[in-house]
């Protein structure tokens, strides 16, 4: 195994990885809707050691196919993902504006614990958080332009 | 400015980052033809502001419109890419099998240092080493294999 920095993960990820909240339709669920946050990164498969030395960094997670020839590390579940995933890039922050979609995401799995997904206003306000365009004004960097 | 660290670097190198050998013609050129070598991390327009660190932290290259809404951060001077791009990713190596891509530039860049590449037989042993192809064989993971 290769020994992974946190810092290493922060830059893999502001290139590579993906905070991805989907939402699709499930009819076996009362609301008709299913929310599925995910945590990506997706590599050509000839890096797929990559993904697996990420998976044992983390301790959660799954590899698995993507599309054709390429590969991903992937983490679903939800206490994976407020116990693990998201302390250590709230630790660890991300340079990249990637950091915006990781607020959203947080702000959703904060939803999903409290069980708001399962309710209608739950529901509409994780669609709006979803829907948020990114704003100069949301920049988390904003602050710092002056200094460039 | 953000303090980056020489991880983030790699991390982000690692998913973004590339080591390109640029051989195109040109008649001013007694053989005919130039070698261009560039360590380039492009990036989409509204994280323009990482490149500009990246920049600072190297202390040398450019930032400049790639195409379209992408932006690049670019090394191309033989010096800078020698002297502080080169000994960096030697001090700090890459994870990814971007590392291939990376030694077969650093075969270029001391190539070039002897000024080979302005001799016939210096720019096909270039041609060479740009057309390698990678190999299981070349891959400098390969011992670890089995602990996976």
């Amino acid at each position: 195994m290769m020994k992974l920095e946190a810092q290493w993960i922060v830059g893999f990820v502001d290139g590579e990885g993906c905070f991805h909240i989907g939402i699709s339709k499930n009819n076996t669920l009362k609301l008709g809707f299913q929310v599925l946050p995910e945590f990506v990164i997706v590599q050509h498969e000839r890096d797929v050691k990559l993904l697996y030395n990420i998976k044992s960094f983390f301790g959660c997670g799954v590899v698995r196919k993507n599309h054709g020839d390429r590969m991903c590390y992937r983490v679903r579940d939800l206490t994976h993902l407020s116990k693990i995933i998201v302390p250590f890039f709230e630790k660890h922050q991300l340079k990249s504006l990637k950091k915006v979609d990781f607020l959203k995401f947080c702000k959703v799995i904060r939803l999903m614990k409290e069980k708001k997904h399962l309710e209608p206003e739950g529901l509409i306000k994780i669609r709006k958080i979803k829907a948020e365009k990114f704003k100069i004004e949301s920049n988390p960097f904003r602050e710092e332009k002056g200094e460039n």
